[in-house]
C-alpha cells in the first residue's frame, strides 16, 4: 500500500500495539516509540509490546510506553518476516494488520503493509507516516525518530544513508532532539570490555591475499575471560573489513562448543554471498554468513577452502 | 562583514589565490578547495597555494588546484590567526584580503573577515558563499564541502552539528557527491598501525575517580616500534574520554625526549581548562592541553597534582 493508505489505515484504528523483532536495535525501537508517541498525541490508545532482548541502553526511549498484552490493532515496525518475531509476539503473527519496514527481503507476512527498501531507515518511513497523520514531533518523538535512523546508518555513516536519512536527521534536532547523547551513548564510546576485545582481535588477527583479507577469531572463553555482554559484541562482525585496506573481513565467532558463526564483509569485487554459499550460508555482495558445525580450527580451514573455490587465496 | 559583503568582494576579484591552515585538516582543504573550484566556475583565475603539510589521502581534492606561488587576492579559510599559518605562506600575512572562518576565538588578522562561530565547520559558510555568488555545485565541489563538514563533524557526531550541517550534506549528497568512499577513508577504516596503538594504549590505559577519569601514555618509541605516522595519530587525543563511563580523560604523548603533550578531555561536570591552568595550559571547558617540560613519569605525577588541585582525585 502507499503512505498515504497506511496513515488512513492508522487514523481509522482506535487503539494499536506495536510489534518490534527479535534482536531489537535502534531502529526498530525507535520506531515503535515514535509511532506510539505520534499515534497517542492524536488521542489514540498505543502501546508497544514487550520484547524479552530490549537491553538497558534503550529503556528511556520505552518509558511508559510497554504493555504486556497486545490489545487493539497489531502494528509491526522493521521486520522483514514472521520468523524474526521475539517468542512472545509469535502468537499475534497471524493478528499483524499492518507492517511498515525498508527491507528488501520483507515477506508481506502482514494483512496490509507499507514497504520502502530505498530507506536507510524504517524511521525515514515512521516520520513520513507521523506527518501524513498531522502528529505533531515533539522532543521525545523526535529523539526516538534520530535514534532510529542514526543508529541504522551507523551515525550517517554507511552507503545505505540518503540525502532524505540526513534531512530527517537535520529536522529531528529542529524539533527538539538532543543528539549528542545519543550520537556519544551509541558511537563515541566502548566499554572497557569492548576495548579489551577488539585489542585481542588486533593482537591475533590474520592477514591474507596480500593485505586485501583479514581473519578473526572470537573463542567463547573470552565472553568470561573479558566480562562481554551482547551490547560489546555490537556490529563486531564488521571489526575485520573496518581494517584498512581490507576487502575480505572474516569473523569466526564461536557460538558453542562445536559452532561457528562466520561473517563475511567485503568490498567491491568480492561476493560475500556466493563465498558464503560454499558452506551453506548465504546473504548479500557485500555481507554474509554461514553457520558452521565445526571448532575455530575446523572453520578457519574451511573459510581458507571456500576462498580458494570462489578465487580467493586464502 | 556580512554573507552578502564577502560574496561582493569575491565577485569583484579577478584572481585570488586560497591559504589552508597549518596541520591541515578536511574542513580546511575542502573549503579551499570547493571555493577554488566555484571561483573558476565563475571564470576567475583561483588557486589553492601548496601547504606543506598536505597529507596524500588529501590528493584527490587539491588535484588540479594547487599553485606554489600566490598572485591576485589572498583569502584564507578555516584559519583562526596568522599564527596558524604554513611557513611557506608567513610571508603573505599582511596580505590576506578576506578571511572566512568559524572559530569563536578568530583573531581579524586580515583587512576583511566573514566569521560565524554557530557553524559547526568552516565549510557550510563556504557553501552558503557558493550559492550567494551564484557558483554552480558541481559534483567535485559538492565533495570538497562534504569533505569539510564531514571531517569537522567526526561524520555528524560531535557536539558542534547542527541542523544546519546535516542540511548542507544532504544537499551535497543531491549534488552529485558520493559519500560512502569518503565516511570510509575518514571514519570507517583504522590503519594497522592505529590498531595496534589503541591495543596498547588499551592495555596500559589506568583508571582514577573510581572509573570516572581514565589515563594513557603515548611512548615516542612507539612510534617507531608500530611504524606509526601522524594520520594515525588523528584525534587520538581523545581516545581515553571514549571509555564508556569516563567523564575525564587524559592523554600524555611524549613529544621529545623530556617534553609530554598533555591532552585533557572532560564531560559536564569538570572544567579541562581549569585544571589544565594549574600546568601553564589552557584551552576550553571540555577539551584543554598542556606542554610539559618533563618525562612520561613526571608528567603523570603533575596532572595527578593538577587534579587534586582541582578537586579531583587524581
Amino acid at each position: 500500500m502507499t503512505k498515504a493508505e497506511a496513515a488512513a489505515f492508522l487514523s481509522a484504528q482506535e487503539a494499536v500495539c506495536i510489534l518490534t523483532h527479535r534482536n531489537p536495535d535502534g531502529d526498530t525501537i525507535g520506531c515503535a516509540a515514535a509511532l506510539c508517541r505520534g499515534l497517542r498525541a492524536l488521542g489514540k490508545t498505543a502501546w508497544v509490546l514487550e520484547n524479552p532482548q530490549f537491553t538497558p541502553r534503550y529503556a528511556p526511549w520505552l518509558a511508559g510506553l510497554l504493555t504486556g498484552e497486545a490489545r487493539g490493532t497489531v502494528i509491526s515496525v522493521d521486520i522483514a518476516s514472521a520468523s524474526l518475531l521475539p517468542d512472545n509476539a509469535r502468537p499475534l503473527a497471524e493478528r499483524i494488520a499492518l507492517a511498515v519496514d525498508h527491507h528488501a527481503s520483507h515477506t508481506g507476512f502482514a494483512a496490509r503493509s507499507w514497504v520502502v527498501p530505498e530507506a536507510a531507515a524504517c524511521g525515514e518511513l515512521v516520520h513520513a507516516l507521523l506527518l501524513e497523520l498531522g502528529a505533531p514531533i515533539t522532543s521525545e518523538t523526535a529523539s526516538a525518530i534520530y535514534l532510529a535512523v542514526s543508529t541504522d546508518t551507523g551515525c550517517f555513516q554507511y552507503s545505505n544513508t540518503t540525502s532524505n536519512t540526513l534531512r530527517v536527521a537535520a529536522a529531528m534536532r529542529d524539533a527538539g532532539c538532543d543528539a549528542f547523547p545519543i550520537n556519544r551513548l551509541f558511537f563515541g564510546v566502548r566499554s572497557r570490555g569492548r576495548l579489551r576485545l577488539e585489542s585481542r582481535l588486533t593482537e591475533a588477527m590474520t592477514f591474507f591475499a596480500g593485505g586485501a583479507g583479514a581473519l578473526c577469531v572470537l573463542p567463547r572463553a573470552w565472553m568470561d575471560e573479558l566480562g562481554l555482554t551482547e551490547d560489546d559484541l555490537e556490529s563486531i562482525s564488521g571489526f575485520p573489513r573496518s581494517v584498512e585496506g581490507v576487502e575480505i573481513g572474516v569473523m569466526l565467532r564461536e557460538t558453542a562448543p562445536g559452532r561457528v558463526k562466520l561473517s563475511l564483509r567485503t568490498g567491491p569485487g568480492y561476493d560475500a554471498a556466493a563465498i558464503c554459499a560454499h558452506l551453506g550460508g548465504g546473504g548479500h555482495r557485500a555481507a554474509a554468513g554461514a553457520a558452521l558445525d565445526t571448532d575455530l580450527d575446523g572453520a578457519r580451514a574451511a573459510v581458507r577452502a571456500a576462498l580458494q573455490a570462489a578465487g580467493v587465496e586464502g
